[in-house]
């Protein structure tokens, strides 16, 4: 018999799954230049050449079986040493190698972090709007994921009804900052205050609340955002980084996990992490692309494109009309909706070729995300179409 | 507070580290090259060159942001293809793309094998020896690892052990041929008898007892050695492969899941690979890594290495008196310990240098395994140490 779980999983429609699908459809009629797909984050510009050249140099120079060899089940030691001293170096928290796990990007990075923290029966706190996939990952592990409303005027932390759904059986909290798909990013005193009450009520319960920061948008933060290191302000916290969005890289599937050396189990969560991809298959991310990025811990994909598209975008949208929280960061836009029901209103989109997603699947309806990790020539284009659409649709008349 | 599961697994030990730390040490004193360490299983011979032109064309050639994109969940759908039509060509079982879900190794493979054909509470039956790493894949789903005996004389199945240990719980076969640590090649009458009673039985019990078959050793095969495909055999198998030992590829965490056509639920059991990916935080090898592979499927490392370093040992341990059943395949031999605790005589072996692993943690006490994916000249030297360590200790005096 079929594991019911993962049988019954299959139910489940992909909202972004048929709308790329209906995007590719669409673009075979009319040519894809032509669909303003705003519905996926693929990092629309190349990998720095300098990462290319050294996996050439590698390829080339070094010895291919140790090259090519099983690499130790945490990481490559000397790439994870690279990793803390580059976090010191720039954030000044003193991470060893100790404290790195190197993972297949961010997802695995938050598997394993949830994992490491959580017993069947707890529960873990987010914040709407938050990605889809926080669902399986915490379901894997037994525990439950509740969601905290948005506080839609700002997309900061709704701290009202976040104290509200803290509890005894809260054993983590997981944030996104920069945030998708919200493109806010968390200030200084949005985590200060995160973390004086998770302080507050760990003592109070009894119980470390481990502080789960998934930053695989860390380095796309746009002119004049403040933009605090979260591991700064909160000693147990597990940072989940991951390099597909600063290096344009996710198909490579490389990340890490840093433990807050002052976390008092910080050694022993990753040692965790080792055992835990033991039972997951999980064995590491590929050690040609380890020794790759070790080499180019400080470098990033031209990024500037996304800020570009972003000042586009938000001066169209709110000049047509559309209420909208201004992105710090990362290559997302998430305006209310001009209808009640964002489904229809992205329903309605596609006829002006215009692929919007609605907020529903990162908890948070009657939004809509733009992803805009396009080309700027075609989110100039789809300006025409976007203003067809308010207008023929009668929205803001 | 940390999950109480994954911290309890800190206290394991591991017997194969202990010794690799051993023979590192003792390398520092008298350089590793007189360390005779047949304690790991890293292939020692390069990937082929063709491999490595092939990565390096794809980083030169390929537009990076589609070569270092996102792939889908289940594998890059070209891969998938290549995959299954060399499979169809080679074995004649016409595999298609959507029986074929990319993974992360054999490691990545089994375990989502196991999760998407096993419950909690579940059996899954596998035969001594054994990969001591089956149990935490096994426990990983919440089902429970039973070992069936070995049948020490030729380490095929233990048939009379098998059918008393079969119930209407097991859920799930999981074998290794060829085999780590026995280097035996199950033979057609093997598998064709365990087909029958998986028939039988699957009958009798009402629901399918799928067979996993771990096959990471499947092109090192010696000589005139009868090398039946599995799948062939029996419909409902989960075939687990990986390039790691093919193309010395271990580090690059590579392979798939290849679910036999036949199997009623073969195209549903992939895409629910995928939703086990979403929670394990799995999702998909790196993408430059299975476009590299995917040019290379029937290509191979040089492998003779491991059959001339196969006929040297043999003859050598025979001629000593060791009772030993001859490998068909693999780098591996499994000979059976002088002592009755073959603890012991790996540990009064270190005084030879030579790095041996008791067979305990393989299922099978008794016998111990050497690796020997070594330089053939080193296989030669250890000779003497092996002559030395059998004459001052006594055994078959």
């Amino acid at each position: 018999m079929l594991a019911n779980h993962y049988e019954q999983m299959l139910q489940g429609k992909s909202v972004i799954r048929e709308l790329s699908e209906f995007a590719t459809a669409r673009g075979k009629e009319i040519g894809y230049e032509n669909v303003f797909d705003y519905s996926l984050g693929n990092p629309s510009v190349p990998v720095p050449e300098a990462v290319t050249e050294t996996m050439i140099k590698l390829l080339r120079e070094e010895e291919p079986v140790a090259l090519h060899g099983y690499s130790p089940s945490l990481g490559i030691p000397e790439v994870r040493r690279k990793v803390a001293a580059s976090l010191e170096k720039r954030f000044g928290v003193p991470y060893a190698e100790e404290d790195i796990f190197m993972t297949s990007g961010a997802a695995g990075a938050i598997a394993h972090a949830l994992r490491a923290v959580t017993e069947p029966g707890d529960e873990v706190l987010t914040f709407a709007p938050c990605f889809s996939e926080y669902f399986p990952y915490v379901n894997g592990t037994g525990a439950r994921l509740r969601v905290v409303p948005a506080n839609t005027e700002t997309f900061q932390i709704n701290f009202a009804a976040f104290e509200e759904m803290l509890s005894e059986k809260t054993a983590a909290v997981l944030i996104n900052t920069p945030n998708n798909p919200s493109g806010i990013v968390y200030s200084t005193p949005t985590i200060q205050r995160l973390a004086e009450m998770l302080r507050k009520k760990s003592g109070e319960y009894g119980h470390t609340i481990y502080l789960i920061s998934d930053e695989p948008y860390r380095e796309i933060v746009f002119a004049g955002t403040d933009s605090p290191f979260v591991s700064e302000f909160y000693e147990n916290t597990l940072m989940c980084y991951s390099f597909s969005k600063s290096l344009s890289f996710p198909g490579e599937r490389i990340g890490y996990v840093a433990v807050n050396p002052a976390c008092q189990d910080a050694a022993k969560i990753v040692q965790m992490c080792g055992q835990i991809s033991r039972e997951t298959g999980h064995n590491c991310p590929a050690s040609l692309i380890q020794l790759a990025v070790a080499e180019h811990l400080e470098l990033t994909s031209d990024l500037s494109v996304y800020e570009t598209n972003k000042n586009i975008l938000y001066r169209e949208l709110t000049s047509l009309g559309f209420s909208c929280v201004e992105p710090g960061g990362t290559f997302y836009i998430f305006p209310k909706a001009p209808l009640e029901d964002a489904v229809e209103f992205c329903a309605r989109g596609r006829k002006y070729d215009l692929i919007l997603v609605p907020g529903d699947g990162f908890g948070c309806p009657g939004h809509f995300r733009m992803a805009y990790c396009i080309d700027t020539e075609k989110v100039e284009r789809s300006l025409t179409a976007l203003r067809r659409f308010v207008k023929e649709e009668g929205y803001f008349a």
